[in-house]
């Protein structure tokens, strides 16, 4: 078996440490006698389980007691909806950074069933690929808006938000699907946090919602039970059958996680890795990252060398060589290394060696 | 390890075959030197897997050329308003029977969001803790209805419709969670099947539909973009990242029925095992099966002692010795044996020995 180093954008690599635990626990779990996706939602087994799922998540990221943690289906693209259906409920009004693919999408969603008048777009980076965080100008943020949304990591485009908007007593509301548990974060300063699973956390398949408590309860009339966060809260994300083993699998991350040193030693990690290749592409003739400062992301490293017949060669010559998923979005052309967590070291080092021996090649 | 039989209502037993590929190929697929779990839902390998997953479900199924299949989230319960919302679009009505809990909650969804006025229950077992399919009179259904529902197994009750309603133009709407894959049955009957894996296909989190396609487009305004079925069915599931891993096990699922001999040969497998179980009920003295004659489902069997501590000794006893999850649904009381398509019958064997042992040492 030759495991390759896959730089796939999500769903991602895992840590070969939970994998070969899911695939020694396969058949049997412990001394159940059943596999973790057999098992009864409703038995003691399973409820220890995601019992030991949230503790971990609670502990790792610090979770306030104040917040619900639910294991929800859908993906972010569920969100895009459950969000301004439960959350415009006082003012009907919402602020919106777009920043990208993904955030212009819980955009236009909250536009398409809260009315696009009642969406206010603060600032946008589209005038450049959103290849940077826009500045901020807080004359433009609604006082009163019902929450005000941002996506922090940007997939796609390979930009975060160094710092988050100052947006006093209206709820912030982050997609952090490409950047939880990447480093710490303060979860007191947002209302809620989103994320897919498939990036940092497990499979796909899986979605975790973070929410203050007093923002849940108020969904508007006509909203699905389904899309109804007091649906789940009420129920311990047991309304009706979780992705089961999806939660398992993030329970086996989170493991992982506290074994590595939590979310401080993730952020160590993370930052050697990203030094790496930031500081090769700075210094390459060939290669240029597209994304410059602070607004460059941990996660997500797209970069060019402006021709893109020698891109294509680059992602086929590296694809042989064992770094797959190389071949950046369409909408940015070019290439992209997803660097999440289980990401290791090595596999960044080999890369940044590959391009420098394509480089000299190449000339 | 000890392999259990497990009679879990769902998520529930898989067959060991299946499992053992899963691990085997749990680090390393084929040649891709990535687990599936990991891969890109964009990658050709992962494309590969969900296109023979779909291919093999048409082929098992006989799934006519004018149905999609979709492979959705958020469980039966999502369905029960992405239904309604996509469906009561002609003149706004629809017709329900209610044989339990899921057919009722179909029921309830599409009144709160098409209006109860709206929904006409044709009949119901209710009067009898749904422990019978009601005759149905014709003249009670709208001819003009959006669509017809029924639940075609009912999990928790032990109740199949063992023939369809002849609804005419109006297309038929089946919640198959509990039956699907169980027997061949005649989808050109059908306007749209929906049913969650963790039955009869898979892991929790994945939900097939296969539905007309004259149906699909109509959806209501302000439906979610992720509860309109043409989000899903104009981009081959894709729309989002699709819970992955559960189509690799459903595809495993589908190559393990074929190899049985495909829908024939399960129906005569599962035939068996609910002739062994239902032949001893009858004839004991102790246990008795809640439903009678052609209304028994044959995946779901409910049975009584008449009394409750010796239910639960039962239940407990049982559990000692490997078969677990025998406790009735709180709503029956008892004990209930789900025997899918994969629970061995050797297992249903073993659980009737077991019971005559126990009818012998508690008479």
């Amino acid at each position: 078996m030759n495991r390759v180093f896959n730089f796939s954008a999500g769903p991602a690599t895992l840590p070969e440490a939970v994998l070969q635990q899911a695939a020694d626990e396969m058949l049997c779990y412990g001394d159940s006698g059943q596999s973790v996706m057999e098992m009864s939602h409703r038995s003691k087994e399973y409820q220890a389980i995601i019992d030991a799922c949230e503790a971990l998540l609670r502990k790792v990221m610090n979770i306030p007691e104040n917040y619900k943690v639910l294991f929800l289906q859908g993906g972010a693209s569920s969100q895009f909806a459950m969000i301004p259906l439960n959350l415009m409920n006082k003012t009907g009004k919402a602020d919106f950074v777009l920043t990208g693919q993904w955030a212009n999408k819980a955009y236009q969603e909250a536009s398409k069933l809260c009315g696009a008048d009642n969406c206010n777009v603060v600032a946008s980076s589209k005038d450049k690929t959103f290849s940077y965080i826009p500045e901020l100008d807080s004359s433009k943020f609604n006082p009163t808006a019902d929450y005000f949304h941002i996506c922090l990591n940007n997939t796609i485009y390979g930009t975060r938000f160094a710092k988050l908007p100052e947006t006093g007593n209206v709820p912030l509301v982050a997609d952090m699907s490409s950047c939880i548990l990447s480093e710490p974060i303060d979860v007191s300063k947002f209302g809620l946090i989103y994320a897919g699973a498939q990036k940092n956390m497990g499979p796909a398949g899986l979605t975790v919602v973070i929410v203050r408590e007093d923002l849940i309860g108020n969904a508007k009339a006509g909203t699905p039970t389904m899309f109804d966060y007091t649906t789940h809260a009420d129920n311990g994300s047991m309304y009706n059958t979780p992705p089961t083993y999806g939660i398992y699998i993030l329970k086996l991350v989170l493991e992982w996680i506290e074994k590595q040193g939590g979310l401080d030693a993730m952020k160590v990690h993370n930052e050697k890795k990203a030094a790496i290749l930031y500081n090769f592409l700075d210094n390459s003739k060939m290669f240029k990252a597209t994304v410059e400062g602070e607004d460059r992301s941990l996660m997500n490293v797209p970069f060019i060398t402006g021709n893109d017949e020698l891109d294509a060669k680059f992602v086929a010559e590296a694809k042989k060589e064992g770094f797959i998923n190389l071949k950046g979005h369409r909408s940015v052309g070019g290439m992209r290394a997803s660097i999440y967590n289980a990401m290791p070291v090595e596999g960044v080092e080999k890369l940044v060696a590959f391009m420098q021996k394509f480089e000299a090649e190449n000339a």
